[in-house]
C-alpha cells in the first residue's frame, strides 16, 4: 500500500535516512526542511539526485517547524498535490549540552519549541486532513531518555523530549477514535552517524558554566561524553531507526506497535516503557476508556487501490 | 534544625498548604507569589494572619516565576535578610484541559513557561547561594502523570510536567557534588481540595475543539472528568502533599528520599518510577558516575547552631 508521507527535519540525521528508506519502500515521500532555497539548498539537491538515481517518489518540501504559517503551507502543498496525507513522521529536533543551571530560560523555551511545539504546529496543520480521511498514522521520534538513562549535562534536551513523549501518548488516545494510529520510535543515544551530538548547542551563560568547571564538576563534560562512548557499541547503526520507521509504516493498520525501541546502548528505556505503557493502559481501562488503546476502523483502507 | 525555605506558587493549593505546614514545623518560611499588592493581596493578608495567630516564622514574598528579574529580587530579599537559603520548593504550576489539537503552540509554550521555565528562573536565582553554602535541598512538586496514568485532554499539562520531572532528575545529578540534595514529590490527581482542576485553562482554538465535540469525542470532556472522579477516593486529602514536604525537609541530609508518592488514585506512577529510578541509577554506575546518586557532604551541617 503506497502512502503519502511527510518527514520533518529531513535535511540530515534520522530524518534524511527515514525519508530515503520510506521512498525505497515505494512510498510517496516529502522530506521536509526549512530554508530549502537557503542553507539547505545543497540538501534539497541531494534529495533530488537520490530520487533521480534510484527512481524514487521522493522530493524536498519547504516546511519550517518553527513557523505555523510555514507548516500550514508545506502540508497544504502536499495535500493539494496528492489529495491526501497518510503518514506524519515527527522527527525534527535539536540537542544542547552543558550544566542545566547555565542555560537561560530562553534557551529552554527554544529547545521546547524545536522539539515539541514543532510537532504541535505540524499536527495542527495535518490532523484535520487525517481526521477527514478517517485514516492515518502519526510517527513520533522520541528519545530513550524519556524513560531510560539520563546522563547529566543534557537537561534542557531531556526535558523537551520527555514533553514530546508525553504529548505523543496523549495524542494517541485523542486520535484513536478518528481512525488515526500512533507509533512512537524510541532511539537510544547514537553519538556517531548523525550530527546530533556534534551540532549540540551550549549554554549561553558562560560565567555560570565556568563555575561548574572551576568547582566539583571540573572536566565533567568530557567525563559524560566518555561515558556515552563507553556504552554506544562501535557497530551502532543509525539506519536502524529509519528501517524501524519503514516497518511501522508498512505494518497493517491497527497492528502497528505503539513503541519500537532502537537502542544499541540498552539504557533501560525498553524495560521502563514496557511497564509504563501497561500501567497507563490499565488506568484507561479502569476509567472506562480502554477503546482509546486501539485506533478505530473508520474509513475504507483501500485508498491505494483507487 | 531550622531551615530558611522558599515555596513558589504559595498563594493557593499545595503551595499555600506546604508553606503553612513548614512554618508549623518550626522553619523560616517565605510563601512566594506574584502580585502581592494586587490580585494576591488578600492571600498575603491570610498568610500574615495565619502567622500571627499561630506565632509562626512565615510571611509572603513577591516573586513572579514568569520573570527572571522578579525571581532574582525575591530570592535576594530572602538571602539578604537571613544570610542564607536552605530549601527551595518548586511548586508553582498551572493546568489546562481539552483536546490537544485545539491548543495553540503559544498555549503549550505558556504552560511550559509556568510549569518548567519557572523552576529554571528560580534555580538560576537561588542555586548560586546554595552552592556557596555547600548545602541545600531542592524539592520539586512533580506529577504522577510523568510516569503513571495519563488520561486524555491534559496533553499540554502532562507534557510540561514530564519536562519538569526530567529537569529535576538531571539537576539532582548536577547538584549532588555541590552538597545539594534533591527530593521529588509526586502527587497524583487531586480533583478537589485545591483549585487545580477548577481553574484549568481551556483551548484557544474553539473551532477545533468543537470538531472533537461534534465527532467521535462528543461528551468526552465529561467522560474524562467522571473517570477521574471514579478513581479519586472521597477522603483524598490534599494536606498529605504538604505533610510529605515537611517530612522530606526534616529528614537528615543525605537520607532524604529521592521521590515521595502521594497518590490516592494509585495510578501506577510509584511502580513505574521505582523501575525508572533504579534503571537510571544503573546507567550512571555503568558510566562511572555513581557518586552523583548521593549528595556530597561539602559543608558543616551545623548552620542552625550558629
Amino acid at each position: 500500500m503506497k502512502n503519502v508521507i511527510v518527514v520533518t527535519g529531513a535535511s540530515s540525521g534520522f530524518g534524511a535516512l527515514a525519508a530515503r528508506a520510506l521512498a525505497r519502500a515505494g512510498h510517496t515521500v516529502y522530506a521536509s526542511m526549512r530554508e530549502t532555497k537557503g542553507r539547505n539548498a545543497a540538501q534539497v539537491k541531494e534529495v533530488e539526485n537520490y530520487a533521480a538515481d534510484h527512481g524514487l517518489d521522493l522530493r524536498a518540501v519547504e516546511l519550517d517547524v518553527a513557523s505555523q504559517k510555514s507548516c500550514d503551507t508545506g502540508i497544504q502543498e502536499i495535500i493539494s498535490k496528492n489529495g491526501r496525507l497518510d503518514v506524519v513522521v515527527h522527527n525534527a529536533g535539536h540537542m544542547v549540552f552543558g550544566p542545566a543551571e547555565a542555560f537561560t530560560p530562553e534557551q529552554l523555551a527554544e529547545l521546547y519549541d524545536i522539539n515539541v511545539l514543532s510537532t504541535q504546529r505540524v499536527n495542527r496543520a495535518a490532523l484535520p486532513q487525517l481526521r477527514k480521511q478517517g485514516n492515518g498514522l502519526v510517527v513520533w521520534v522520541s528519545s530513550s531518555s524519556a524513560a531510560g538513562g539520563t546522563p547529566p549535562y543534557l537537561a534542557p534536551y531531556f526535558a523537551a523530549k520527555a514533553g514530546m513523549d508525553a504529548l505523543a501518548v496523549v495524542y494517541s488516545r485523542e486520535l484513536a477514535r478518528w481512525g488515526i494510529e500512533t507509533s512512537i520510535i524510541v532511539p537510544g543515544a547514537f553519538t556517531g552517524g548523525t550530527n546530533h551530538f556534534a551540532h549540540a548547542g551550549s549554554p549561553d551563560d558562560k560565567a555560570r558554566a565556568a563555575e561548574y568547571e572551576a568547582g566539583p564538576y571540573a572536566g565533567f563534560g568530557d567525563q559524560v561524553l566518555k561515558g556515552f562512548a563507553s556504552i554506544v557499541p562501535a557497530d551502532a547503526d543509525v539506519s536502524a531507526v529509519a528501517d524501524a520507521i519503514v516497518r511501522v509504516v508498512d505494518a497493517p493498520f491497527g497492528k502497528r506497535p505503539f513503541r519500537v525501541h532502537i537502542d544499541p546502548t540498552q539504557d533501560g528505556a525498553e524495560v521502563v516503557n514496557g511497564v509504563m505503557d501497561r500501567i497507563r493502559a490499565e488506568l484507561l481501562r479502569r476509567i472506562g476508556l480502554g477503546d482509546l488503546l486501539t485506533p478505530r476502523v473508520v474509513a475504507s483502507l483501500s485508498h491505494s487501490a483507487d
